[in-house]
């Protein structure tokens, strides 16, 4: 109709005017309005306001209602981050098994390449030995007490009760089970950790809603201790922290490959000595002389890459990247690698994995909770993750132990060199 | 041309069949087709194989040209992530100095209404004073000797060269400086420290590309000493490590506010009082009962979500969300609130930066290196930054202060309230 | 007799003679002289070798049977450091409750009257509230295995075998009971981590002895897995560790105390203000801007004292002196203190806890194994050991906020100032 | 006279009547009477209240006078430990060059046993090379301001006035100099690290005193910034930290040695395969496991027996044992080892080095700082001490990679086996 068609664009210059002159703020727009238009009114005015063209971000393809509903207020558009296909890798897991290919989202040059050119390795090597730890997601709330007698009181009138959160718990959702709770008391400062079981999703939102019932419901009003924070820190979420590595959180990831010696010298370009020495000096002995609390090459560039591709919380790859890479040398010139990753919480369900794209990432290895069996879809992207680690570790290691990682870099960023086109593809030429 | 273009959908049947036969791998395919069609046979291929739809991953506006030379090999598509607007926010800054809204890419809800809250009380409370120190990249190779006498010749040998370094460093880039070259001997291995100035750049490539010559033309052939790898994990990048946290990375960035017991009372819901606790016993308390590296509520989410967006290398949020938010009362209700985050690499120029989406956010914020002064464009994004962090973590200790985060988290995830429409938008309803 | 005596005489100088000449070593005198005439015969060679008068060494009371043979090799005498008393302490604890001594034995200047003001503040306060949790001494083997199944399925299998564990350790020590066994596996590598009961000793020795048992007996023959080294560093004994400071090692020690503002201001010269605030930027942010692990004033300088003065493993002040101080205002101007010592491994029997004048110190303190409650005798230790800590750490901190350290300091070690004869002695002077 | 020597008996009896009632307390004793007296008097009347017999403690020979007033408030006496010898050692350094004999106070059966095999080793592999920095002692202060704009102005300020302190430092001593100030911002605190050459003193007690006087004569009444502690756990002291791994603290040791394989097999009773692995899995993925702050195997037993031998600060441990040892297969069936300790403070003059026992232990090293040369005698002595941690190290290492740890210590900790009597002596039969 003309006439509403008309109003409507009247609307919408109205609506942009208002934002601009600050009458309105983002979020107050009418609600009746579609949230693709909103989005639209959003990047006019924010054009208006700054000069800025803001045409790509609007150039989507996602369901703006879901994705303004569920995951961002004050929707404008969506950043478009490029992915590129690593593998296929061979997994050998409980989960996974078989070849896959991995999608990363990344802007890091030569990321897909080095990551590719350790699938090729893995492939030589009989595949990625995978297996995971469910430990579960956690929630450490924080008390106030009078003092330690209180708090001892308190912890163990916790203990007595777990029972009750188990099946406060388990009310809530079908999918969460609590493990475990433990503690720590500091003078009148008491933390509890809840320790969940999450089925194939992350499980933040879910356990801190279990939490927050558990202490709203049972543990404040029986013992009179006030929760200061539902999260006090004691989690750990999305910081690096001891606690998180000697306990674990999410999945606890292993992966190995036993590397021969030829192809060592014809994938990897380099020996087993070699790449012993560049893990003892720099992944072990680097890390230690700079205090890190990573002992690896770059766990956090496959995980950062891996999650934006597959709708991961992407701030969790602070703790996700924790970890510690092995090498050493074996016999007749071969060399067993293996990473461990006790930090890393995944989701195949819920949060970003909704998304339109990154529901298509992980259709494409095959991750689709289908209810068969609660919590295999994410194992069998927890193998993947480790299989994908594993393959960036030794690639990585390997290009340095070549001393080429700045020619790598210099070539693959500047754009000036087309990928090479032998048939064991990597981010190296021959000297 | 019919003829032609007949011959290349003959092409591209005939290349997908041979990627889902296996003769080919993705890196493989010819040269000469163009990237879009290139990442299209790998979508095609891939669902062949997998059973997946990728059409999403194929709705992208970016350069697939520039995207698969420089950012992303085997390059399929995108992957969308939402965008959404907070502020705006006031910045008192020495390079930004106004309002600017920022744009944040997540699927996490409630992460933007919680920023946004924050600029609220930031714009009722004068904005965010902010100052950045460009400590510069840093690239730490690593050194076998043969001993710790020859460790100690290396060091001195090395202070006595350093301005032969800064001369071939100038000769690389002439936006690149070198500002310090540290050490650590432990037996008979070597750590070098290497710290530059970058201009607008995060300055990684450059200085791993710059660290490379100096190592390979002067110190190798000078001194006969070999390093096992340029980046001997004394960088220290994208770990989180007590080197950097001391010393520094990239930029090192201050921001505070002082809030007043009314905004504290209408705008954050909650008391000094509330909110100095909650700081104590979470942020210092908690932290050091985890043994976290990070003194905070959540800079792990807004340096994600900002990363994203701006084409930063979000492997980089690991370093970058470490820091240490103070919060104490003062006079009349009064709180003062501070971020510190001491190691956060950024850029303004090149990597991802220059991706369409990613520019169009920078530009949103007045981010765009014109040469008029090397380097502030970044100092511009890293006062941003500051501010930015410093909205949202005084937003979620206040929502944590007022006990709501699960229901908060409840209602946003869920998708099923809308946005609530008071002028004072946030996370969180009166109770 | 004049005979033996004479050849003994000349044995001696023989004695004396090779082994100046080196044609014997230290531990090589004939098994058949006395242990103190061996110490002389090893003071006179030094003597003789280097020019250094040894006689104070040579001034000892203790059996030097004993201490040769069940704690120093080579025996040549006793260090003698100066022992102080501060207290009496009130302390009101499980095991300990009224007033005790404390024996400190230093060389530090100012540390037993800074304590001994610690322990008046108290007596104004009701004493110390202290509880002890008896975590338990911890061995931490490591083994090697083929890779990562073969390391979860040790891991499982010790699972499984835990009884036969505890039943072995039950027959090496009546005293002796294994609590726990816990794991982490890094690829081929695989840690254990015993943890047990001791009664009142410290529990290194015997809990060495019963893992190697458990080892040798066990776990090798029956996995065909080799235990690389009894003590795999995942203990951990004698270091900093994150680990001993989350789950606790030896006694967990928990102790506090709530000043009102007229013993603040008259025995302490401060205010809970002060206090406070001294506490917040020198023991939460200056250890965190160091990267410190512990989060208090000087808990090694307590420790060490009563580690020396009671015969404890001096080493383990190491990873005794972690802990955490609360330091928070109160009601009224008081304040509420509390010390958190997670790792403090002590013993009531064994070690060096026999000597003569160690015995005689813990006598002091009513500290006598009597078999009547085995374990008691340590548990009351350590409630003297965690309201020791709390008397020194409340006083260092008044003197730090009356900024009077270094002139005490000054005044105390150049000996120039006798000590102050007011009713409160303390270590600073009105101002 | 036997009428003083009445009154004073009866003053004695009335003195000891007076502590017993609580009349007195114990640092209330008239000035008058003479240490050793005051001393008699305070045992006596401390068994009385105890029933506990003193009389080792009052056994002594060092002088009560110099003990009472420079070192030890409330002093009753002395704690005997035993001092047994290891050595010679060999050392190859800048200021001990030859053949030493090592002081150990220890209560650890096996130790001692321990560090003479190491040197037995060292004496047939030329000897430990050592060189040592002399990075100097810290002072920490903290500072409140009203934010980081005060802040950045007092770290500029003071940037700018370093002469000043320099010269006002050197006025409080001619033995100390000011090195460098460096600072850390968070928020409106502001931490300053003042480092300090100290000649042959260990240096806290001066370096206190001067940044006292620097910080109330200068940085406070000019910029009226306000001092809140000058020790601001950031100097660091007595704790473990990142911060004095990093920039160390004290001296910063290195001490190496070569092992050839026969002297591994005759005198260690290992090789150099199994010894690199027990380091492997021990001191470096151990430590990492259990996030510990050393790699190492035990430090802290060496520089406890040390230190406490020879009149160092003993809760000083906690930081000079923080360090890594490096273990290297080499040609020939040969092993590199060495070791790191970046943060040991050090006297060979001032504080417990000048008690009567510990002096003769210095002397015994030909410690004496004779004026010759400001700051050799310190540094003599810190080469001493990082050629007996590297002996300590490697026999430990060697030890546990025979699997014998349990048995030795089981064997000379009940104290029913006598020294071996072998050339070799060590604390392992053959098998």
């Amino acid at each position: 109709m003309e006439h509403s068609n008309k109003s409507h664009l009247l609307d919408r210059d109205e609506l942009v005017r208002s934002l601009v002159s600050g009458e309105r703020r983002m979020h107050e727009l009418p609600a009746v309005i579609a949230p693709e238009e909103a989005a639209a009114v959003r990047r006019q005015a924010l054009s208006e306001m700054t000069g800025a063209s803001l045409d790509h971000l609007g150039s989507y393809s996602l369901d703006a209602r879901k994705a303004s509903h569920r995951h961002c207020e004050n929707f404008i558009g969506a950043a478009q981050v490029p992915v590129g296909i690593a593998g296929p890798i061979p997994v050998n897991g409980n989960y996974a098994n078989g070849e896959f290919y991995l999608p990363l989202a990344t802007t890091e040059a030569a990321l897909i390449a080095s990551v590719n050119r350790g699938c090729a390795a893995l492939r030589r090597s009989g595949g990625a030995t995978v297996f995971v730890e469910d430990v579960g997601m956690t929630r450490g709330p924080v008390f106030r007490t009078s003092g330690i007698i209180e708090s001892r009181a308190l912890v163990q009138w916790v203990e007595v009760n777990v029972t009750r959160f188990e099946e406060l718990t388990a009310s809530t959702s079908r999918y969460l089970r609590l493990r475990e709770v433990s503690s720590t008391i500091m003078g009148a400062t008491v933390f509890l950790r809840f320790r969940f079981a999450c089925g194939d999703a992350m499980g933040m939102n879910m356990t801190t809603f279990a939490v927050d019932r558990i202490v709203r419901e049972i543990i404040e009003p029986e013992t009179g201790v006030a929760c200061v924070a539902i999260s006090g820190n004691y989690c750990v979420d999305k910081k690096p922290s001891a606690l998180n590595f000697v306990l674990g959180r999410g999945k606890r990831i292993h992966a190995e490959v036993t590397i021969a010696a030829d192809v060592l010298r014809k994938t990897l370009k380099t020996t087993a000595a070699v790449l012993a020495e560049v893990q003892y000096r720099k992944n072990l002995l680097g890390s230690i002389a700079a205090g890190a609390m990573g002992f690896n090459a770059h766990y956090a560039n496959i995980l950062a890459a891996f999650f934006i591709a597959t709708g991961q919380d992407v701030a969790q790859v602070v703790e996700g990247s924790l970890g510690v890479t092995c090498v050493e040398a074996r016999d007749n010139g071969a060399i067993y690698a293996s990473v461990y990753l006790p930090d890393v919480p995944l989701a195949a369900l819920g949060g970003g994995t909704g998304l339109e794209t990154q529901r298509e990432a992980l259709a494409l290895m095959g991750i689709t909770p289908d209810g068969a069996e609660v919590g295999a879809a994410v194992m069998r992207l927890a193998e993947l993750v480790g299989a994908a680690v594993l393959a960036g570790e030794v690639s990585l290691l390997a290009a340095l132990s070549s001393n080429e990682l700045a020619s790598a870099h210099e070539r693959l960023a500047r754009g000036t060199t087309a990928l090479t086109r032998n048939a064991d593809f990597d981010c190296k030429k021959p000297r």
